[in-house]
């Protein structure tokens, strides 16, 4: 409907997940009054990804080097390990400040229905990690919905002969929440785990 | 939270108009694991739309060249001019087919409160197009609300006296809607502006 270049930008833009063609339309818009200096930062940045970020050769975090930030850092601890789901886990973890001990990115969970099997994920990986014999607890902290559980079952059933602790993030209310509100499942969860004060 | 270059995009795309930081970062992630020609075309296509796109001379339309490309079609009539707001209502008024006259895009709404008064908007233009003399007809097409009506009211009292006809689009019940739904000031344009059948 527009010419030429505004109308590619904004056919490119209605390509990305959750961007409709309204939005699309109108950041087009906003692209074309913004300043040319931001704009060109933006291109700068997206280009700058597909250059320079990868994946870390250990836990598959993003890195911009061979190991990322974290499996780089000396200070963290190496018998503890942590099993996520994607690197954005990672972050709401390191957020916490609670966890000292390094990383797993599996890059996903167990979902027969979209085709994802263990073989999918980076399960392989974390097995020859597990191999070398440093880590003494695997802390799973897979999504608590039907894939991450199944994915955290799975791990416990492989790594556990090996002579590893296996744990698991506690399931129950969230601070700050409504008992009234919980649903049944997070609130069995919570007299399941409940602990003596 | 992240390394260097994705922590960069999240930024870049967290400013954008209507992207919040979860939105960001799942762009970002969705970047990183896009196609590489893909990422590239999009930031060509930035940057192009910062280089190639200007706005017409004579209507203020997105335009490649001085003119766009409507204001170039030698098919179109002169003499019927029609008033928007935006680039985006002329794209909304070619989809219908009806018009086939030519456009003037004022660039906004007379809005006090956001300090946009009528100098702000291309009306000094649009009376030096007038005042060529070959419209005869002039359309206002600004938006049904408190902005676009002020500016369709202000538009009227200045070109009338010019002798050219001076209409509004109809204002009545949007096709395929529901009476019952209808709020009572379209409800009552539509009694106002009843045609006999």
């Amino acid at each position: 409907m527009y010419e030429g270049a505004i109308q590619d930008l904004i056919d490119e833009l209605g390509r990305l997940p959750g961007i409709g063609p309204k939005s699309a339309q109108r950041l087009a818009f906003h692209v074309l009054s913004a300043d040319p200096t931001d704009i060109k930062r933006l291109a700068a940045s997206l280009t700058r990804v597909k250059e320079l970020v990868r994946f870390c050769t250990t836990c598959f975090n993003v890195a911009e080097a061979d190991l990322c930030r974290i499996c780089r850092d000396p200070r963290r601890v190496d018998d503890l390990l942590c099993v996520v789901e994607e690197p954005k886990d990672v972050v709401a973890i390191e957020r916490t400040n609670e966890f000292r001990g390094r990383y797993h990115i599996l890059g996903g969970a167990i979902n027969p229905l979209e085709g994802i099997g263990p073989d999918n994920l980076r399960i392989r990986e974390l097995m020859i990690r597990l191999g070398a014999g440093t880590v003494k607890e695997l802390i799973i902290a897979t999504d608590p919905n039907t894939e991450g559980e199944a994915t955290a079952t799975y791990l416990a059933l492989l790594v556990k002969p090996m002579g590893i602790t296996v744990s698991r993030l506690a399931s129950g209310l969230p601070v700050g929440g409504d008992l009234e509100y919980a649903d049944e499942i997070t609130l069995g969860r919570a007299f399941e785990g409940r602990r003596t004060v």
